[in-house]
């Protein structure tokens, strides 16, 4: 048995940067990009990670991503800010979204920010945490292409519209709440396909509507939102404030950015972030989120619960080990990877952590 | 047999608030407390209803309600609010702080609210659909005393804490997403228990963590979180909004309103307003939503399921109905209001719809 492909993170992100700066786009939106997509790796969200690296490359090579137009103010005031991405990468028109939302938060306390015209922006935790570094709580949405039915519904209406919220604590981890309003992501679906595998009841719909535990059926249908209507009214929520408000797409009008090679994406999003001073000093705070954190992870557990755990905390202990044993990426990845290197002259080996236990040859 | 007790809402309105009233509550107060309870009944939500017009007033009289302090501003600037309810009515706290958010949101575009030294507050759609009346989205969220384990828990540490969120529309309905973050609000396993009804199984746990489809070991037990770890995160959330931020008790220092009678609940709010016309004219994103929620409604229904409804819709039709054939409520709710009704010389049947189908007998 080889080996897994184990990678250095921050090699990685090099590779990546590297490969997207000789695409032609900027250091400083290729970074961006690539650190997004090697956190979410960290964290364990391989969904979000440099497994999309290949598609927004290509996004960009069929001119469906637009890296060089700037970001536009659309209205500006002290607490709101409506921008328009003018389609550049999802990730750098979420930073500048964050990095404005927070300045103006600092001033008055509370501030929004509606963003149209943008791409898929990887994870929300990626901007949950650089507030939360900055000590300001932040709540992220953003929209997405349909593949949730309405409760009720059969076919794919809304998007697994993500749902992020970061809060600083003292001595504790902070409270990083990052998930899609689906039952579970559409990829685990994908991998139970690929092994022949059943996925348990309730997390999809085959094409007629009906409930299904076939993962070949279920992808031929819908994703189940969280919880029923509850799931299903917190997408459509999310949906409102990021689409409907900003003047992005919502429902059918953001478009897939695997189908649709005709026209951007026009995703849209919304940030909120709140100054903790305006209500109490940050140190009080943080004392009380401590006392909270401890207080809920000293509760008794259920039979065969080690530990309780709290939003972001499994992230965080995955992202530490990681950053020391390497990010593990599966084999379909690492081809696609090392085939856009060799096309930009990059050598995706040399990011390897395990270079001298694995057999480096990679079938084309 | 006998048909149910159904009343007209207007007169069971003007019964609660005259019991208030003559309790000593001022008539402003005791008109927002009933509003808000016949509301629920109205829009079917019975758990929040007429029935707690018992507890609030046990709590007045047990002096752990004081409706003579008024609302105190702690901080406030042109965007954000920070204010102590002095532990009045929880529902005329709510409208304090609602009327300030708006009236901020409308100058800034955003604002927010948080309020500590509050009660149990009724349902969030109270202050949802004031706020869609006055063409503002609003979020709203309360904490409530310990009622749901965190996930790998078995003891209730976090509450049902309610999140309710309105956005007007043109000719469609609202947007009016008004939940428990637990997979039912616990006042339906109350309701259940009292009518000596099982509940479905997944609702809760007994006491010794074990899921339970009795009703009255629910209640010695724990409300599961909706969606596993997602709703339990949510909770957390709201928890740490409402209660952490804004100086208010959280987690185990909420206290239960049934069972606590030493000390006021300090049950804390959050409320978040916003401006639709920072972003556009009122009118088009009126038209985004009719639009948004038309598709949505004409979308193909599952086997089964006659119509797709949005967040709200089953409430507001039930609203309509129930304004035309009246509000039924179970004997023990009547029992308990004609009993509170003789001792301050009121006479609950004159508010039934149905007093001549009716026996109106009812044993002491
Ligand atoms: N950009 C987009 O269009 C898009 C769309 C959908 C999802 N996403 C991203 O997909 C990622 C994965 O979402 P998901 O819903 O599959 O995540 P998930 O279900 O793995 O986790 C959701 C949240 O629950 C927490 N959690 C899970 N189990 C827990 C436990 N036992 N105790 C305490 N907390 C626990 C996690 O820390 C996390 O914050 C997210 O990063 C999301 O932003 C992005
Ligand atoms: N004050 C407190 O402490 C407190 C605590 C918990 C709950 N509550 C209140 O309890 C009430 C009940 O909460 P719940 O979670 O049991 O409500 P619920 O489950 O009946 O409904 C939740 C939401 O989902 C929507 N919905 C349900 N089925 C739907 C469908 N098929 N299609 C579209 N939408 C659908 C409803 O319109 C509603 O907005 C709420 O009013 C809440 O504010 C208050």
């Amino acid at each position: 048995m080889e080996s897994p492909l184990r990678f250095d993170w921050e090699k990685l992100q090099n590779f990546c940067e590297m490969l997207f700066v000789r695409t032609g786009v900027s250091p400083e939106i290729a970074k961006i990009v690539s650190e997004s997509l090697v956190q979410a790796d960290l964290r364990g969200i391989e969904s979000h990670g440099v497994v999309r690296t290949l598609i927004y490359h290509q996004r960009v090579e069929a001119q469906m991503i637009n890296h060089t137009k700037e970001v536009e103010v659309i209205q500006e005031d002290d607490a709101t800010l409506l921008i328009d991405g003018n389609n550049n990468f999802g990730a750098y028109i979420g930073i500048q979204a964050l990095n404005r939302v927070i300045d103006k938060a600092r001033k008055r306390g509370v501030a929004i920010a509606g963003v149209r015209g943008s791409n898929h922006f990887g994870t929300g935790a990626f901007y949950a945490l650089k507030a939360i570094e900055q000590d300001m709580i932040l709540l992220v949405l953003s929209n997405a292409s349909q593949t949730m039915p309405p409760s009720g519904g059969i076919r794919p209406f809304i998007g697994t519209n993500p749902l992020a919220i970061g809060v600083p604590a003292g001595t504790q981890l902070p409270f990083l709440l990052d998930m899609a309003t689906s039952v579970v992501a559409r990829g685990k679906i994908i991998v139970a396909a690929q092994k022949g595998q059943d996925i348990p009841p309730g997390w999809a719909l085959d094409k007629y509507g009906n409930p299904t535990t076939d993962a070949n059926l279920a992808l031929e249908g819908a994703v189940l939102p969280v919880g029923g209507p509850k799931g299903y009214a917190i997408s459509m929520f999310i949906d409102i404030l990021s689409g409907v408000l900003t003047g992005a797409g919502f429902g059918k009008y953001v478009n897939n950015m695997y189908e649709n090679w005709e026209e951007p994406q026009n995703v849209g999003h919304f940030f909120l972030a709140i100054d903790i001073n305006k209500f109490m000093p940050i140190e009080s705070f943080k004392n009380r989120m401590d006392t909270y954190i401890s207080e809920l992870k000293g509760e008794p557990t259920a039979p065969g619960v080690e530990e309780i755990m709290i939003p972001g905390e499994i992230e965080f202990k995955g992202a530490l080990d990681r950053k020391e044993t390497g990010i593990e990426l599966p084999i379909n990845v690492v081809t696609d990877l090392f085939k856009l290197g060799q096309r930009y002259d990059l050598d995706l080996y040399t990011a390897l952590l395990n270079s001298k236990e694995v057999n480096l040859h990679v079938s084309e």
